[in-house]
């Protein structure tokens, strides 16, 4: 891209925006250049611009598309994929402007929101009308609903609630020549021609930008009870998962953290975990039958050899806290990588066996935590170097580590997404048919490709 | 279609299929020629196909694709909005023979099917690991799992567990050429690529063929509470549906009917239901917490000033067959046409007030309905003879009854499908651009035009 068309790009913005809606300044360009995930391709954007409202993200991606600028649309810049990643020539465009939440409907269960909205303010919001947003990634407190849709996002509740695509009813969406549509309904079912809204769901801002949101609300629970219970070994807490779902009762939390999780944490925190046992289930039951839910969970783990500690609020409280801000303030690097495959929860104990194999083998660090309910697994490689060797180690357990849990019968990513880190691993989960479907798809709906290109699908 | 383009397509048939696979007989076709919804173009098809593999719905798919022949691919039939009726030179492909149970996994809570096993078929083949599918349409005892996924059906239970999407992880589709490709995961949770999975769900044949499904179980409930209450007015019975949701509770059933549905159900079964109210909500908990619940649920009904009733297991099982063959043996005719539409559930008062009184204007009679938990109406409109000012009366009601749905911020079906009958409507609920973003994902899967051609979009 040079700095002429760069030029013509932002005069014909500032017909529309402010001055201070667009920086060209290095700390900016620096700044929004990537998300969290791994960075393999640093590249910073041209320009940064913030929108305030749906005509200004339209007269932006109109000026996009008359000037062949890739956008790339942001919103905390959370993710972990590298969805957010700014690409050669990009110009980042924040949504964390558009944070109004327009419409809370305790009646109908609903709210409509900008996208900027973010997620644990939203929840603050319609936690007095006895209601919640369900998705809870690890970010709830600073990532936004509309990242949340951008990548369908997961967190721990969704054992019981869904993932992001399950709370989302009715989309707007600015296309990429700058139109704008509306996909969904606001009725809590729907089946008026083909499913777009999910389509937009999870597709990290390739095939549209989402400026408006009307999500589905649960309610809030009243009642919660969390158990920990610690086990001589992870293999042995991976089989409580089994047997929680064999009591046929459903957690609203459901995680596992192994001993290295546990240990790391205890550095972190202060904590005494570690000493408390080889591995950790964290379980939380919510709703009426919370009580009765916990002490069938609680029966079964004993029996199966489990230390079974029934947690006071306040505990329960940090334990949860504590895994959620397991990552601390560390994004992943080159070095340390955090994955995100999900195994059918009967694998879940050949898998984790196999995952310390590997590491072994390989010679790099292994932390697993997992949302086990969902028997979505985060493992952690990591050496302790940049040396060549080291992260020639490192990359090769991470492939095997992908190719176990595919041949498994998993996928290579449960609720992080392919962004543009997982490119790379895609084509092992699927055939290069549906790959090709897929990009036909993204041609439709983007013929010039301006809308974060090389995310989400690998080229051909 | 000239019969000799049927006959060379059906020569290249048979060097896959068995004679009696194919039928080109009079009542076959008469058969096969519609489904449940109303008819307004009866076409006979100039073929029925029964394929028995996925090997062999690709080679139906390839011959009609080399002769251009339109396929209606369905599965029992039971469809209410015309989806599987046949078209102008068009073969039926029926998937019922396809009806294998290939994998329960009750460990991982899945089970993988072909599309014509049967709904109710599956639910007892899972029950005895405490699990069950929980799409429940009225016509469940019959319909297939492929055909509920057509449509996106769903039922008394969605209230709590969903609709079909909800239930559908990944899928095997036969594309317009001929070839398979799969789509989704094995996990409960997956975000690599586009929702390719909850495009094809409810797209009713138009797309692709779904030749096999991985469906996701859930907790058959063991604990199941009823309670019957009625209530002087129907707006009241609607009212009490809030009530319900204002006290944060949810119940898997919740199922408004007014007095003319009670009088006609009274009619066909000797009940006497309309001699203890006008409108009856009918309300099932299931869950370790069943009990609490309900007594909840009364609590709020009753000071509404519903009357309440528990039901004992045997007399609730009644009132739900009941309420499920509702429309008995009769399926929709141009006389009596029965609706779907949802809106917001704060809006149901107000909408049931408008039906009785735009029935009363157009003089047509009225029953309603309603999946009211997800504020899903079922009204079903009827004049009792097909005078053409009956007709065109009962018509205005209809479209009277569609507009004032979408005003209050509703949808034109909820759970039935556009199909062929619902055509009409769906511009007045989706914009111009939005249908031709649909006709062009048609196009891209469907070059040639000869899956299901004519339904779930519009032409241009």
């Amino acid at each position: 891209m040079d700095i002429r068309l760069n030029e013509e790009f932002a005069r014909e913005l500032l017909e529309t925006l402010r001055q201070d809606q667009l920086s060209v300044a290095a700390p900016d360009l620096q700044k929004f250049a990537i998300d969290q995930g791994p960075v393999i391709d640093y590249q910073e954007p041209v320009a940064v611009v913030w929108a305030e409202s749906i005509a200004e993200v339209q007269a932006v991606v109109r000026a996009a598309a008359t000037h062949h600028v890739p956008l790339v649309t942001r919103g905390a810049g959370t993710g972990v994929s590298g969805g957010a990643h700014a690409t050669a020539g990009s110009v980042v465009l924040s949504l964390t402007r558009m944070n109004k939440i327009l419409e809370i409907n305790a009646a109908d269960e609903i709210a409509r929101v900008e996208p900027g909205v973010i997620n644990g303010d939203l929840n603050l919001a319609v936690a007095p009308h006895g209601l919640m947003f369900a998705p809870d990634p690890a970010s709830f407190k600073i990532s936004t609903v509309g990242g949340n849709i951008a990548t369908n996002a997961g967190g721990l509740r969704c054992a019981k609630y869904g993932v992001t695509r399950d709370a989302v009813l009715a989309l707007d969406v600015v296309m990429a020549d700058g139109s704008l549509i509306h996909t969904g309904h606001r009725t809590f079912k729907g089946v008026a021609g083909y499913d777009l809204t999910s389509l937009f769901v999870g597709s990290e801002g390739t095939l549209g930008i989402v400026v408006g949101a009307t999500v589905r609300l649960k309610y809030l629970p009243t009642i919660v009870r969390t158990l920990a219970v610690f086990f001589p070994s992870v293999q042995l807490a991976a089989a409580g998962v089994l047997a929680v779902g064999a009591a046929r009762v459903q957690p609203c939390i459901l995680e596992l953290l192994d001993g290295p999780s546990l240990k790391e944490l205890d550095f972190r925190n202060g904590s005494n975990l570690s000493t408390r046992g080889t591995a950790l289930l964290l379980i939380q039951f919510d709703g009426l039958a919370a009580e009765l839910e916990e002490s069938l969970a609680a029966a079964v783990l004993e029996e199966l050899g489990g230390t079974v500690s029934r947690e006071d609020p306040a505990e329960a409280q940090r334990l949860v806290d504590l895994r959620r801000n397991n990552r601390g303030l560390d994004v992943d690097a080159e070095n340390r990588v955090g994955e995100d495959v999900a195994v059918p929860r009967s694998q879940l104990v050949h898998y984790i066996t196999a995952l310390e194999e590997m590491a072994v083998r390989h010679g790099v660090e292994l932390q697993v935590i997992a949302h086990a309910g969902d028997g979505n697994l985060h493992p952690t490689f990591s050496v302790p170097t940049f040396e060549p060797a080291r992260i020639a180690a490192l990359n090769a357990a991470l492939d095997e580590s992908i190719e176990k849990a595919l041949e498994l019968g998993g996928t290579i990513t449960g609720e992080h997404g392919i962004g543009q880190y997982k490119l790379r691993w895609l084509p092992l989960e699927q055939a290069e048919q549906v790959l090709e479907l897929q990009r036909s798809i993204k041609d439709l709906f983007d013929p010039q490709g301006i809308l974060n290109p090389g995310k989400a699908i690998p080229a051909a």
